[in-house]
């Protein structure tokens, strides 16, 4: 309901992952004034809130939310439910969908991340989706993103009347290696983002979300500046 | 996750209204075991949550899940934000949208329905929307809901192993007349039923959603069971 802003605004899911830290920054790389967005889901573990946190400060985002989503008392995922144990990264990561998916995740964030671009008059939302080095969630695919932003042109007063919303995915066809050197263009602050499912002192290196950062790293020829 | 249910199973978003009321008791007429879902979105008042629980409880509904989401912490509409009046209703309801619109709200609640879908194994969700005596809300009209359809169907594990699931509207191109003809035919619990915007003890009469539920009544040619 805020009147044109000076700059373009966008919203950027920020996981505080090596990802969404890669995204916020492409966004302001391209001239958006970013609104930050971030949930509390009932994960294991805050964290990955701690880090965000200090990601959005270290990029100088001035608004930065956390809301409080109930995605985690739906159950039936291995990272909102402490009965479901976090596998060790598989053999072959992405083959099927493995038990951290989360139901509906991105469609939960994305439909607030929706409501909090037409409260804000934001014109973009970004999400550090990556389609290519993932772990096989169906929320992460082209297709999806594309339906989805189809539809939250139909569900928003701000549709309708013409002020259009772009759902972009700048990671999405990306390697871990192509986002890790990207991240490493955009000085990033990927020192601060944290990846591991787990929540302990030190990334786990055995998740397959750690076993693909590192793959990521290794590939880029660099150290993980976070010491992971 | 759970295997497949005796009968099928349909998500009701139940917000304790004439409307959604109508189409539990439709689901249930169907043959769908119906699981409810209300939520506790920073709503001015809790009356429709007394009373969502008491329409559950009427119809035997088993399983009834309230969520607190926080689309009101987004602002911007006079149903969360207490320094937004709740307009009375005017001449042409319906001709533009209201401050009593909720961004992104039925994106959000579609999107948890849809989560709770999936681990329930329901095969549907069903949405009281009505898109013509009601306020002219973006996240009510048909190519909205048949987009969003399109959408959760590549969001879930479920929907890309082959599970569809049906976004289902009974009373989407109804009148009120006809709403309350149905609820009385399904004998659905609407004597409990609450659709006033603000939470006085009795409906006020006058805000848009007690107009189109009296206009509703009237053209039936009944009283309202509610007494409202």
């Amino acid at each position: 309901m805020a009147g044109a802003p000076a700059k373009p605004r966008a919203v950027v899911l920020l996981s505080g992952g090596l990802d969404s830290t890669t995204a916020a920054a492409w966004a302001q790389k391209r001239g958006y004034e970013v609104v930050a967005l971030s949930f509390d889901y009932g994960q294991r573990h805050k964290k990955e809130l701690t880090q965000a946190k200090a990601v959005a400060k270290a990029l100088g985002i001035r608004d930065h939310r956390v809301l409080k989503v109930p995605v985690g008392d739906l159950g039936g995922s291995a990272l909102t439910d402490r009965r479901i144990a976090v596998p060790k990264a598989g053999k072959r990561i992405g083959a099927s969908i493995p038990s951290t998916y989360v139901p509906a995740r991105n469609t939960v964030f994305l439909s607030l991340a929706l409501g909090l671009a037409e409260v804000t008059g934001a014109s973009a939302i970004v999400i550090g989706a990556n389609a290519l080095d993932y772990s096989g969630y169906p929320d992460c695919r082209p297709e999806y993103l594309r339906a989805f932003e189809r539809m939250a042109n139909l569900a928003t007063k701000a549709g309708i009347e013409g002020r259009k919303v772009k759902v972009k995915a700048p990671l999405l066809r990306l390697s871990k290696r192509d986002i890790v050197q990207l991240a490493l263009r955009l000085k990033a602050p990927i020192h601060l983002s944290w990846s591991c499912y787990r929540g302990g002192a030190r990334a786990c290196g055995t998740c397959e979300s750690c076993v693909l950062r590192a793959k990521g790293f290794a590939a880029a020829g660099v150290t993980d500046p976070a010491g992971a």
